[in-house]
């Protein structure tokens, strides 16, 4: 069960955002839902981000080739069961064949469609079951329909992930966000994760929303690992509607601050429900020479098996955690000024075991399921985050029969 | 169990050598061996390569400080169920005491002595126990002892590696070769294994010797990995005794061949007794720009857990190894000109499914025990080959459990 995840909280409806969910025939249950359509106002605009996967999903490349035609973004298609990814061109041609319905459904051009995948890799799309389901997703569009559109996303996910935050503003008024996201394995997102959706009722400029997005994914769906495998099919997108009558300029504190606390609780919410989790575990690499140093070494121990399986059994094995910092790709390491901590507990000062350190409070640390783990290399000013489980016999299930 | 792997056949004693291995109380099980000791005769030169893990064990410190002083190296002193590793300056001091203990019984300085250990990472060298082993090593030394040798630096192993080649010579005469590896888990060597003992009867020169296990080294115990967790402790060790009196020099292919087939039986034997281990997968990468790209591809492949979940599962997943090679971190990848092949069975040709596949062939390939995945990048010239396992419920098994 996901670790200190509940079930999302009330949603706030976006003023000029409305969603549909369905159960279209892609998952086999048919009380699940695979198929969701996201609508957008006119006059809103909107960001994305996607996966650096070389073998990026058809879907992902056709989504690229619509924003770059610049017409504002209307629709989002998104189907779950099925990734579109490694398909070829029939592939391709499936997704241009969805958003086409769309976009005739909806009388708007093809290219302010954009339509996202997650699922099973190279299985074909079933198009026609999806354009089949399109003229019913338009009739359900309503804007309180968020929390089904976070279920309809979901594939091993156990739970949906969502949250809303209304912000006041300095000038007076307020700006509300919503977003939904949606991940459990294949987890290791490069600029951005499969898949998250945020909307806000700000007006907010394209330049300045696409700075937001790419400082705020950094800090959260950038720094989040279950196993380390960046999936084909990874996508954020934040849509600012305007409709609040709202402006928020570039640097607006208040704004980041309630945008950064939605992309991280969504992004920890894929870590809390990632596959067969046990633990939540924060790691904090401090005093390091350059922030990507410090993700280096942070992303070394969240990946390593056997940190992974020493926290699945509440092990305060350490010496794994020093393993794996000794062998992170970094320039230098000094491992006579590296400080390590479990929680609180000090287990390593200058490199060597700390005095004061027993094993029953390493364990009082580990039984938790919150871990946090600090290490400080002494090096510099830098520091990073990084969010991960731990491997337990649930992971290994799971994988083993996902297809079957 | 281990995947194809069964007990060493005859092994050649190597004159010039002796060896002796106990029980001295490290291990609980005392049907178990937990110290080594290995004599080198006079006139011997030896060759060492150890792991480039940042935090390495005390013995490896003490061990490449006594390599620096160029004195011969006569003994060689193993235990198992320790690493004496994070273990500050007590342990470093341990790694000194018992080379001490060695010297004295053995009248020779103790730079002549190298201690090597692994095992439990953090915990404290019990040298008392060592030590008060210490002369009935030295009573029990003999020429045979190679198997019980292999045995005695067994951890989480379920088998002992070892291996003997003889090599007829253009010259006339034969030079022999014997070598023992331990090793099963936090395998990703990065210069050398934990850990491994080869030595031959041929007469080289210390720099040509150097040479020789360097160039072996690569090839096989650098292209293995388990979980991608270097060790604290990898070490691997050559020795030529020159008793046979057949000189080698650099070049010699007879010699090279041999020398290569041993480390690369000893290494695949690693990753064939791999901690819970069901499948032995021989990757490779051609049609590389550089062979650092084709052994990029191939570690990525072989760390995903996602592909290691899919082999343990005989699931033809074949999207998840699209998925790693699209994430590996090389410069350039274009992906229409990717072949992908499981066994002789072509998935992908030109980045794209194969007309030709269906799931049946890729399930035949998939339920062997030896799988082999064939990574086609079209870029140029370069390959490498890399071995691996999958990840089973056993892995996670062994590595929660280690120290219950």
């Amino acid at each position: 069960m996901p670790v200190g995840l509940k079930a999302p909280g009330k949603l706030q409806s976006i003023d000029g955002i409305r969603l549909s969910a369905m159960h279209c025939g892609i998952k086999d249950d048919e009380n699940r839902g695979d198929l969701v359509l996201i609508e957008i106002s006119e006059g809103a605009n909107t960001a994305a981000v996607f996966t650096t996967n070389k073998f990026c999903a058809a879907p992902v490349v056709v989504a690229k080739q619509h924003l770059a035609k610049n017409n504002p973004v209307r629709y989002l298609l998104i189907n779950s069961g099925n990734a579109n990814a490694g398909t070829g061109d029939p592939g391709y041609q499936g997704a241009l064949a969805c958003c086409a319905e769309v976009a005739e459904q909806g009388a708007v051009q093809s290219t302010s469609v954009l339509p996202f995948s997650t699922g099973v890799i190279a299985a074909e799309l079933p198009v026609t079951k999806i354009n089949a389901a399109i003229p019913a997703l338009f009739a359900r569009l309503h804007e309180d329909n968020w929390l089904e559109t976070a279920q309809g996303i979901m594939t091993t996910d156990i739970l949906p992930k969502a949250i809303s935050e209304t912000i006041p503003l300095e000038q007076g008024g307020t700006v509300t966000i919503t977003g939904i996201a949606k991940g459990s394995g294949m987890i290791k997102p490069d600029m951005a994760t499969m898949l998250a959706f945020v909307a806000t009722d700000a007006e907010i400029e394209p330049t300045v929303l696409t700075q937001y997005l790419r400082q705020v994914v950094d800090d959260s769906f950038n720094s989040i690992t279950i196993d380390g495998d960046t999936s084909t099919n990874d996508a954020c997108v934040l849509i600012a509607t305007g409709k609040s009558g709202e402006s928020i300029e570039a640097g607006n504190r208040a704004f980041l601050e309630a945008l950064t606390r939605v992309f991280q609780h969504l992004s920890q919410a894929v870590i809390r429900d990632g596959e067969g989790a046990t633990k939540f575990v924060e790691i904090e690499v401090q005093q390091a020479v350059s922030r990507d140093d410090a993700r280096e070494v942070g992303f070394t121990i969240a990946h390593s098996p056997l940190v992974k399986t020493a926290l699945f059994a509440c092990d305060p094995n350490w010496g794994r955690i020093l393993a794996a910092i000794g062998r992170a790709k970094i320039e230098t390491l000094d491992v006579s000024k590296v400080d390590l901590y479990l929680g609180e507990v000090c287990l390593l000062k200058n490199g060597l075991p700390d005095s004061a350190y027993r094993e029953d409070l390493g364990q009082k640390e580990m039984d938790r399921e919150d871990i946090r783990i600090t290490v400080k290399l002494g090096q510099g000013e830098a520091s990073a985050m990084i969010w991960t489980t731990d491997l337990s016999y649930d992971y290994v299930k799971i994988n083993a029969e996902y297809r079957s």
